[in-house]
Formats: C-alpha cells, sequence, structure tokens
C-alpha cells in the first residue's frame, strides 16, 4: 500500500511526538457541508448514500479537500449491522432511524445472528477499500462502528429514544435476555470492525453515543464489558503498523479510568469534563480524543479561536491528544468557521510540541 | 401555624437521625395519575391548573393520598418566573413550553426585570399558603424554582431546546450580556423562594434541568455561580425552624462537591453517579437525594424492590439521606409500581436506622 504522507492521527493516538495536535471532527462529512448536500441528493436518500462505495467515498473526501483535516472517516451509518441481521432500516425526515422488525422477545433475540461483514456488509469493505485508494496515502482512514449497548438501544426501541423504556425495561426484568442480545451484537461488531481492518482502515473508532443513560453499575455490565470483550478480539497488527482503538461513551465523563483499563488506545470525552483533568485521571495509559462543545462553532472566529487555545490549554503539552468536538458537527455550521477551527488547532498547538521530534 | 407530625424529611434534609428513609418523587403529581388527568381536564389547560390555586393544591395532594410519601411538592411550573416577566408562556401539546416573546438582543435583556412575587406571582403564593393549610401538618410542603441558567435557556430559546444553540451562542460571544440575563434571572429566583417560604414552603428545591449541557468551566460560571448566590440570599430559618435547601443539577454528577459548597443543605443525584460514591465525595458536608433510576418503575414488583434496595445498600448506614427518582417520573408509570416502590423505601431502609432516635 502507498506509504502514509500524514501519520499524525496514529502518532498522537498512539502517545508518540508530533508536530502538531492532529484534528479531526465527528460526522465531519455531514448537512453542514452543501457538497455533501448535493451528493446526498443525487443518492436519492441517505442510506442508498451509505449503500452506494462510489457516493459513500466522494462524501468521505469532501472535508478532505475544504479543511487541512489530518483524517479521514468511513461515511456510514452505526445501523447497517442491525439492518444486516434483518430488522429492516430505514430513515424517516426529522425523525432520524426507524426499524420495521424491532427486536423485542426472546423469540426476537434468539433468531439473530452475527452477520457476515464480507458478503452481508459488503458495501462496507468496498467503501473503505475505494476510500483507501482513494485517499492514496494522504491521511489514514478510520473504521468505525456502534457500540453494542448503543446498537441494541436501536434494536429494541425500534429507533431514537427520549426514556430509553424498553431497553431498560429488558435490562431491569429480563436481564439474561439483554445480555444475550448483546453477546451476537458483540460478536457481530467485532467481525465487521475486523473486516474493515482488512479492508484497510488504519485506526477504530467504537461509538458509544447512549452508555450515558445508564447508570454506573449497568453501565459496567451492559456496555462496558461488552466494549472490552471486542478490544480483546480486534485485530491490533497490520504488516508491523499498530491499529489503534478509540472507544467513546458519549456522557462517560465519570468512567474515564474504566474505559481506559479496557486495553484501547484512545478515550473521546466530551465537553462535560475538563481535558486537563481527563488527562490527569487517565495517566499517560491512553491517548484522549476531544472536546471543544460542538456550538462553539456558533462563535465568532476570535471566540472560536479563544476556545480551541483553551482546550489545547487544558490537555497541555503532553503527548496524546487527537483534537475533536465532543459530540458530532452540527447541520446549521458554516462550513468558514469548521475551517478557523482546523487553522486554529494546527497553528495555536505547535508551541505545545515545540522539540518533539516527528 | 399547625405541628409538623411527618418531619422525616426535613431531618433527612439536615442530617439528622429518622427511623425510615424519607422518600418522594420528583413530578409525583403528575400525569401518571388518572385524578391528575381527571383534574387537569376541568381545568382545560395546564397552565390554567398552575394559576388556579385551588386546583394546583388538589394535585399536589392527590399522590398523598395514595401513597405514604414523606413530602408534598408546590405543584407548579419553572416557567411562571419569565412569564411574569412578560415573555408569553404556552404549552403545546407534545411540544413542550413555548415563549411568545423570547429574549435575544440587548434591548430585550435591559428591559427585563424581577417580578414582585407577592403581586404578579400572587397565584403560586396563594398556592402555597392552601396547600400548607389543606396539608395540616401532616407532612412538610416543598417549595422550588428553576435555577437562573435553566431558566435562561428556555427564555432565550423560546422553549426546550436540543444543542442549545442560541443561548450557548450568547455564552461564547457575548458573556457579558448573558451575565445581565442571569443576574436579573438570579434577583427574580431570590424574591420568588424568599416569598414561598413566607407563604409556608418549609424547604426549597432549585432544579438546573440543564446546567449538565455545560462544560465545567461554563457550568461553574454561568450556572454554579448564580445558584451558590441566591442560597446566600436565602431566608434559611423562620420561627426557630431551619429551611433546608436542595440543588439539584441533571447531569451534573461530576461537580458534587461545587454544589456542596455553595451552601445548601442537600445535593440532588441523578442515577448516572453511585450513590455510595456520591456520598464519600460530599463527606458530611451536605445530605443527598436520589437517586433511582425513574425507568426502574417499569419493572416487575420484586425487581423494583431490589432496585431500591439497590440504592439504599449503594448510601449505607447514614444520615443525610431523602430517596427520590434521579429524574421525573414518567407518564407511563402504573401507578401501583410507585406505591411498590415508596413501601419499599420505608421497609427496605429501617434495617438502616436501626438504633437511630427521631
Amino acid at each position: 500500500m502507498t506509504e502514509l504522507r500524514n501519520d499524525r492521527l496514529l502518532r498522537a493516538l498512539l502517545r508518540q511526538p508530533v508536530d502538531v495536535t492532529p484534528v479531526w471532527l465527528m460526522r465531519q462529512a455531514g448537512r453542514y457541508l452543501p457538497e455533501y448536500r448535493a451528493t446526498r441528493a443525487r443518492a436519492g436518500s441517505f442510506l442508498a448514500l451509505c449503500q452506494t462505495p462510489e457516493l459513500a467515498c466522494e462524501v468521505t473526501l469532501q472535508p478532505l479537500a475544504r479543511f487541512p483535516l489530518d483524517a479521514a472517516i468511513l461515511f456510514s451509518d452505526i445501523l447497517t449491522i442491525p439492518d444486516a441481521m434483518g430488522l429492516g432500516l430505514s430513515f424517516s425526515e426529522g425523525e432520524g432511524p426507524i426499524f420495521a422488525r424491532p427486536v423485542r422477545s426472546a423469540t426476537d433475540i434468539v433468531r439473530l445472528s452475527a452477520p457476515d461483514p464480507e458478503t452481508e456488509l459488503r458495501y462496507v469493505m468496498d467503501t473503505v477499500r475505494l476510500i483507501r485508494r482513494e485517499l492514496a496515502g494522504r491521511v489514514p482512514l478510520i473504521g468505525f462502528s456502534g457500540s453494542p449497548w448503543t446498537l441494541a438501544t436501536y434494536m429494541v426501541e425500534g429507533g431514537s429514544s427520549k426514556d430509553f423504556a424498553r431497553i431498560k425495561g429488558l435490562l431491569y426484568d429480563q436481564p439474561e435476555l439483554l445480555h444475550q442480545l448483546l453477546k451476537t451484537t458483540a460478536r457481530a461488531v467485532t467481525a465487521y470492525l475486523n473486516a474493515q481492518v482488512a479492508a484497510g482502515a488504519q485506526a477504530l473508532m467504537m461509538f458509544d453515543t447512549w452508555g450515558g443513560v445508564l447508570s454506573p453499575r449497568a453501565y459496567r455490565e451492559f456496555s462496558l464489558a461488552y466494549m472490552a470483550q471486542i478490544v480483546a478480539d480486534l485485530t491490533r497488527e497490520i504488516d508491523g503498523q499498530r491499529i489503534p482503538v478509540i472507544l467513546f461513551t458519549k456522557g462517560g465523563g465519570a468512567w474515564l479510568e474504566d474505559i481506559a483499563a479496557t486495553g484501547c488506545d484512545a478515550v473521546g470525552v466530551d465537553w462535560a469534563v475538563d481535558l486537563g483533568e481527563a488527562r490527569r485521571r487517565v495517566g499517560s495509559q491512553v491517548a484522549l480524543q476531544g472536546n471543544l462543545d460542538p456550538v462553539a462553532l456558533a462563535a465568532a472566529p476570535e471566540r472560536l479561536r479563544a476556545q480551541v487555545a483553551q482546550v489545547l490549554a487544558d490537555f497541555g503539552p503532553w503527548p496524546g491528544h487527537v483534537f475533536n468536538l465532543g459530540h458530532g458537527i452540527q447541520q446549521w455550521v458554516d462550513p468558514e468557521r469548521a475551517l478557523v477551527l482546523v487553522e486554529a488547532v494546527h497553528e495555536l498547538s505547535a508551541p505545545y510540541h515545540a522539540g518533539a521530534d516527528s
């Protein structure tokens, strides 16, 4: 494969010295970009966009053409796995994902099996291969998946939820059944992520979007334990190159030490936690990724730069920081403002890395 | 005034010994009760229900007739203050509160003034007086208010919000202007809570429902600082009886020490924090209120009792626990299940208080 010309992301995830702090943005290929909206219109639907490798590759690369980002992330949806399991995914405008056949009973759960990624999710693997070829070594490609708990919330609720009453009902009333669902889902996630690595993903991220709605005890038992198992089962090296793994539990600031102890390489942090305190808590065990409030992108350029400077100062002059938002970039963001952010990260972080040989 | 026959709540809030752990439920007067829905239908609208002292008193007392609760809480809405400021509150079915005249510009903010509670919010004070008379000393009455930050989010957004883009835009771009809004709102909250105490409230609670969407730095500057100022300005004793103050920041588990340091008597805790760890963190500085996941009320009675037992065990055999949910009770709850919860708290907590003379 082509040599990687910008390896800042991989170096930072492995806590190695870099010249400037690498930066990428969760959901960087998305609706805030007019060119994304144009491609999506051509695709006809969000799902068609995800399922057509040429178009998914195209939108993956769009933000890289605008901003000096240090990583690409596979354009896809976290719900591809349950869709491949036969739950019948669709997206209704404004209401988010909907499953035609949600998982509610023991019969539903027993019937599920982990899809084979290279056949049943081949369009994702083809997209990964295509992006790698098109990137031609410019920046590394991040592959991703939802966490088993997060996928299970959608599978049981049948879509988005406010209070997660159905899956928590399962958790409180039939915990063994929920464990069975999570086990199958965890097997599927492991196979899916390993297939992405085989197809060319150079780093992996697991999104535990809804781990934060659990109590600490339930989080450890129903979300973290499965992520830890997956981390242990992932391909972590290809051709002598380490494949770093990032775990991100939104709203999981209280559990950073536990997440760091899973054996992952980096922990995603939302803006509810001070990044300096997060670093002190996890020590040199892992790198950290985050954690600007996405709404800071609404601020005037100089105010936005000050917020970027604050996040960099919070983290301090240590190795192991990947700059990102604390959550996905929102659709109302002015792309010019995203450029301000990315340039500010590179410019304002340089002093923290002075003397580092990268 | 009539002597208080059940003072468990006040004793627990002041960390004094009790025979059993007192329990009440956030939003205990609410839509899960058929008798509430009947009264609301008679009132015509939610706002009319809040503004008619006889009806507001009636729904306040309804849960006490069903369950052996240890407190009544004033039935009202946190948005009465901005409504009295002239923002024009209404409620649309399913969409929540809407302000006809949200606060967006410097001109809007300068124009605001703190309403006089005994004239402009007289219906609330009349309700407090009526409830106290009707309670006749059965249990204490809790008065409440939203926190300045939480009220400001509704005032600026014009209603509920997903990302708080408008008020955070203000926070990042014009922090001085936001401070001006919060200052006026804090003055209004102080006067409102003190008027409730004068009218008969025997404990106070401040709901900071949206403090948890802030970064730690922003939380301290824009939410906690104003709550601390209010706590310092409240009437804390009437006729030799201490009026305990509870502060509750939803999603504020990371900041319990800071909240405890404001001088409040008790800190509300949601289910994202282990109550035992919360107690170790705040030590003997304050009492704690919480923290069962409201969705546990979906579980079968025996499973629900086990969850209650777990919360009691987490807190342990110390003074200063008021049992509650981590958030308001939801409308789908079977009232029979709420009875299971309340009875389980009294029954299962007794051993923790054995030997205490109360």
